[in-house]
C-alpha cells in the first residue's frame, strides 16, 4: 500500500525492471480531457535510457500504450491504464548480483524486508518503475495548464561541484532540452557534460542537483497542517530514487538570514494583487501557495552500482568485492529532471482537485 | 482532510491557538500499553512556551487531558483523544494583524484560501497545533521503544551559523536536555544562547538546523516506491511550521562525493548482523531502513513575526508597515526540537505496524 | 483506524460511554459556513437518551462544545471539534458485566480482539458513540442544503412486524417529530408506541427498519466503481450499532420481480429533465445518483441488552446466567432516526464534494 | 479514487468492457507467497461470459496475465498486476446505446456525470469490470487459508421466488459447481435453471440472492466504529454491479423476533473456546468476528438489459423504445457468486492484515 500517491488525483504505479512491464493506474482524472499516447510519449522519451551518450546505454524504447480510460481520444473519469513492457532486459547481467549485495544499493534492504527479491535488476527499486510516475505526470501537467496555466520546469542546477546560474523566473522549456544534460546553462552543461564522460570512464558515478520551478500556480494550494503544499513536495521528490534531499525557496540557506533579511515583504501589482519583492518563501507560505514561483531543488547522491570494486557481503554474510556489470548511469540527474517535473505536478494537480472541492464548492 | 498523518497508527490534529483548545485524536493504537498523562505531559512541557528566557513569554501549562481511548491506565484500542486548553491569549496583540499582514506568515495565504482566518493568534498556522503531534509522538516513541527497543533523540545541530560537532551515535537526552537550547554540546550552547539572546532583544529572528536520530530501527521498515521511509519522513518533518529544508545522511553534501566514495561498504559484525561501514545512507537504502542509525536534519528558516518594522500590505492591498506585538520565539529551534522527534517517532512507529502486516503475518 | 469516515468531508469520532466524553473532528469542512452549537444540538437532542418514556432513562442532556474550527460564528476551513462531556454515569450498574458477557453484545468480541475493554457502560461498542456522527451530521446536511437544497430525512417504518404507509416523496421532518417513535403516520405510530411500553414492562426489546429519503439530490454523485454511493450508504449505515440489513430502492423485495417489471422507464419532464416514471432504483443507477429521491432502509435487531435472564459464560468461560441491570433503550428506533439521516448525509456531502472536484473542475 | 478498495491488501481495478482490456493492481499483498495464473484463471473461469447455456453468449477466455509483482513463482510484496485483454467486443451490437438509455442501466448516470460515455458496451459499469476484483479474490482466499484456515463459500440461495434450502454450515465449493446455476441444492438448482431457460427465451431477466458463509475466520476481525466487520462487507458487496441489498446473520427478518428471542446465548465449547449456541449474529458482534461463521446475503435485481422493448429517451431527452441487442445475461446471479465471495475475501483479507498489525504487534 505504499504504491499510491494522491488523494484525489491518485497513481498507483506497478511493475520491476525486468518482468512483464511497469505502468500506472490514474484514478480521479477529470472527464472529456483530450489526451493521446504521443503527448505521454514525450515525457518518456526524456524520461528513457539510452537517449544520449550520457545515460545507461539500455535500449528501451518505453513505447506506452493507454490500455483503459479513454474513448475517442478523450478521458471517460474512469482510472487510466498505461502500460509501458520491458524489451532490453539482460539478467544475465545481474546473476552475480543474485548473491552479492550492491552497497548503498536496494539490495540487502529489499531482501530484508520482504526475504524475496527480483534480482534481474533492480527489480522495483530500479528508477524504470518511474515511468508510471514520469507518464501521469504527463496528464497532471496538462490539467494544471487547463485549468490554471501552470506551467512546470525542471532543470539541473548542479553536478557534484558545478553550479550553474539559473533564473527560475525566466526558464523555458526548450533551454532545458537544449541539451542531453537538461541544464538550461549552455556553457555550464558543457562543463557538467565533460565531468560525466569522464566519470563513466572511470566506472564510477556523481550526483548533483536538480532545481524545479512551478509558474502560475493559483494562491490557496496546500491543506495545512501535514499537508501542507511544501510537505506534500517533500515526500513526492524524496520519494525517487537516489534522493536524499529536498529544499523549497532559500531551504537551508535561508537559516544563515535573520527574520529582518528573509521575511518576503507584501506589495500591492498594478493588477490589484497582493504580491511578494522577494521570494525566499518559495511559493508557499504557511503550507499554502502564495501565488509567486514555486522554486524548490532535490539533490541526489551519485548512483550506488558502479563498475569500481567495492567491499561488500553476500546474502549469506560472507565478505566479498563486486565490480557490478549491467548497464548504468553514470549520473542520474538528466533523466531525474522530468521525474522531479512529474513528481510536482501530481502534487499541484492533486491539491487543486482539492482545493476546489473544498474551498471553491459554496463560493462559486 | 488534511489534518490527519498516519495510515495505521493515525493522527488528526486540530484546533487553533486562540479559541477552546487544541489536541489531537490517535486511531489504532495497539491495546494493553500503559499510558499516563504525566509521560505526555513530559513531552509537553519540552515543547512548551514560556519554557525558557529564550522562548516566547507566553505563559501556557498546557496541561494535558486524555479525554478517551484510556481504561484504568492502559490503552483500550479505541481512539486517545488528548485537549489542551488554550489559556494565556492575548487576542489584543494581534488586533493590528486582523487586517495587516505579517511579511512570511500564513495570514494572507489563509485569507486567499480560506476567506476567512482566526487573527487572534496564528489560528491553525500557530505552532500551537503542534501540541496534538507531541503529544501523540509522546505515545509512539513509547510503542517503539517497548516493540524494538527503539530511540528518537533530536537536538540543535546548528543555529544561524554556529554549527555544533554532536555525534548521533552517542548523544543522550540528558545531554540534550542539559540546556535550554537542546544543543548536546555544552559550549555551542552558550555561544547559541547568546546570540538568541542578543537577537531577542534586536526585536529580530533567526533559523537554524535541528538534527535528529533514530537508534535501534529495525530493517525492513519503509514501503516502497511513495512511501519510503526517507520519503515519509521529509513529508513528516517539512509538515512542521518553518521548516523549508530536509536532508537524510549525506543529503545535499553528498552531492558532492562520487559513487566510490559515497556509498557505504556492507560487512558482517560479530553477531552474524549484516552491516555497513559508513552511513552515508542515514539508515535507508531504497527507501527501507537498514538497520543502522537513521540520522536526518531540519532546516528551520528565522520566526517571521518580528518586532522590527517591515513593509507589508493590508486585507485591501493598501501599503504600511508592521511592527509585530505579540510574544513570540526569536528563534524556533529549541522548541522544535521536540516538535522534530515527535514527527519522526510517528513515522517509525507507523511504519513498525505497517511492516509487521504485510511482512510478518506468515512468517511468525 | 477504524474510526474515520469519509475522503473529502471527514470526520473521526471518539470517546467511551464512560469516561471524559465523546465527540468528533471533522476535517474538510468548507469555510465560510454560518454555524452554532445550537443547530448541532438540535439534531443531538433527537438523538439523546430520555428525550422519551420510550427510550433509556439515562439522563444526558449532550450539550455540546464547538472546541475549534469556528470563529465569528463561522467555520475556518480547519477541524471542527465538537465534545460531550459524559455526565450520568453509573458504573456500579455495569459492574456484573466486568466479567459476564451479554449475549448478543460486543462485550466478548472486544475482549477477544483487544484484550482489554471498559466495561463501565458498552465503552466504545456503545450508542454513545454516535453523539459524533450526529453532530457532524448536522453540519453535513447544513452544507448539502446550501449547495443543493438537499433534504435529508428518515423515520421509523416498521416496529418488529408493524409496518407503516409512508410516501418518502411527501413527508416532512414536522410529521416525523410529532412523535416520540419518528412515525410519521400517527395511525401506526400509536400502536408502536403501545408495543414498546408493552416491551419495556417486559424487560425485553424489539428492532425494526428505518427508512430514510433523500431529496433534491443532484445527478452525479457516487464514485464507481467500489465507491458506488449505495456501497457508501451501505457502510454509512450498516456501522451504526444494532444494523444487520441494507437495502435501497427496491431491495431485497425487488428480486421478486422480472427485468421487464423493474426496469425504471425514462421520460423528459415539463423542465426538460430526464426523469423515470417509477423508482426502483432508489435515485441510483450503476453507482450515481440519477436525481429522483434516493430511498434506502436499515434493519436494526432487537436491543441486545435486556432485563430478561439469558444464559451466559464469563470471561473465564465459565457458564452463568445474566438479567441485565443498567438503562437501556428497549427499540434503538426511535433514537436511530437521526443516526441514518446522518450517515446519509455525511456520504452525500463527502460525494458532493468529490464530485465537485473532479467532474467540475474544467467545465466550470 | 473510487477505484481503490482496502487499507492494508488494496486493490484498484481499470478498464472498460471494450477497450484494451482490464485488471487490478494488488497492492500489500505479503511476499514469498506460491502463485500461478493458473490459481486466478479457476476462479476467472467460474466468473466469464459463456461459461453455460444460462450466461450471456458473449465468449472471452479471459485469459489472465501477472504483469508484475511475481518472481519464480513467488509474490515479491511489491504490487501485483493482472491484465486479462478484451477479445469478443462487437461494439456494432451497442451502436443504437450510444443515442439511446437503457433503462434502469447506468448509461444515463455515466452520461450526466462525466459528460462522456464508452457506449461500446456497458463501458465501467459492465459487470466485465469485476474481472479485478474475482483476480484478487483468488489471492485473497489463499492468503486466507494459509494464515488461518478460513474459507469463503458462495452460492445461489434464491432465484426469483425460488428459495433453496442451503446449511451453510455443511455446503462445500464442490456441490456449488455442480451445477451450473450455482445453487448446491440439486433439485432447486433444476427449476431454477428452468426458469432461468424460460427467461432468456422471453427477452426478459430475472435476479435473486446470494448468500455466502466464511468459515475459520478468527475471532477479532474488524475495525470499530465505521470499518465494522458487517460494515466493509456491506460495502464491498453492494459495489457489485445490480446489487440492492445485504443482510447478515438474522438480517431483515431478525427485526421481527424480541430480544430474548434473538440473543445468541454464550457457552464454552470442548476446546475450552467461548462459542454461541445459535448464531443470529452471522459471525460478528460490534463490528468484530466472534468465531462463528459470518453469513450474509445480497440481493440482485433483474438484469437491466434486456430484449423486450420497454420506453425511454435518447440523449437529446427525446422519447423512444428501446430494445436492446447485445449479448446479456437473463439472470446474473450464477455469475454473481465468484464476485461475492471475491469482495468478502479481500475484506476478511485486508482485516485480517489490519488486525495483526494492531493487536498482535505487542502481544506476540
Amino acid at each position: 500500500m505504499g504504491n499510491t500517491f494522491g488523494h484525489l488525483f491518485r497513481i498507483t504505479t506497478f511493475g520491476e525492471s525486468h518482468g512483464g512491464g511497469v505502468g500506472v493506474v490514474i484514478d480521479g482524472c477529470p472527464p472529456q480531457i483530450d489526451l493521446s499516447e504521443q503527448e505521454i510519449q514525450f515525457e518518456l522519451d526524456r524520461r528513457r535510457p539510452g537517449q544520449s551518450r550520457i545515460t545507461t546505454p539500455r535500449k528501451e524504447t518505453d513505447t506506452c500504450e493507454i490500455v483503459s480510460g479513454l474513448f475517442q481520444g478523450q478521458t471517460l473519469g474512469t482510472p487510466i491504464t498505461i502500460l509501458v513492457r520491458n524489451k532490453d532486459t539482460r539478467p544475465q547481467d545481474y546473476s552475480e548480483m543474485a548473491q552479492v549485495y550492491r552497497p548503498s544499493h536496494a539490495d540487502a534492504t529489499y531482501d530484508a524486508k520482504y526475504g524475496i527479491r527480483n534480482w534481474q535488476g533492480g527489480g522495483r527499486s530500479s528508477a524504470r518503475e518511474t515511468i508510471g510516475r514520469v507518464a501521469a505526470g504527463a496528464i497532471a501537467k496538462k490539467i494544471l495548464q487547463q485549468a490554471a496555466g501552470v506551467e512546470v520546469i525542471g532543470y539541473v542546477k548542479r553536478i557534484k561541484d558545478l553550479e550553474a546560474e539559473i533564473d527560475p523566473n525566466q526558464v523555458t522549456l526548450d533551454q532545458v532540452e537544449a541539451n542531453m544534460v537538461r541544464c538550461p546553462n549552455s556553457e555550464a552543461a558543457e562543463r557538467m557534460i565533460e565531468l560525466i564522460d569522464q566519470t563513466r570512464r572511470d566506472a564510477n558515478s556523481i550526483g548533483g542537483v536538480v532545481e524545479c520551478v512551478a509558474r502560475q500556480v493559483p494562491k490557496g494550494l496546500g491543506m495545512p497542517v501535514f499537508d501542507k503544499l511544501e510537505a506534500e513536495l517533500a515526500k513526492a521528490v524524496m520519494s525517487l530514487p537516489a534522493c536524499k534531499g529536498f529544499e523549497i525557496g532559500s531551504g537551508f540557506a535561508g537559516t544563515l538570514l535573520t527574520g529582518l533579511e528573509h521575511n518576503d515583504e507584501f506589495y500591492t501589482d498594478d493588477q490589484g494583487r497582493i504580491r511578494t519583492v522577494t521570494n525566499r518563501s518559495g511559493g508557499v507560505q504557511g503550507g499554502i501557495s502564495n501565488g509567486e514561483n514555486i522554486v524548490l531543488r532535490a539533490a541526489f547522491k551519485p548512483t550506488a552500482t558502479i563498475g569500481k570494486a567495492q567491499k561488500t557481503v553476500n546474502q549469506a554474510g560472507e565478505a566479498t568485492t563486486l565490480a557490478a556489470k549491467g548497464r548504468h548511469d553514470p549520473c542520474v540527474l538528466p533523466r531525474a529532471v522530468p521525474m522531479v517535473e512529474a513528481m510536482v505536478a501530481l502534487v499541484l494537480c492533486d491539491h487543486l482537485l482539492r482545493n476546489h472541492a473544498q474551498c471553491q464548492l459554496l463560493t462559486e
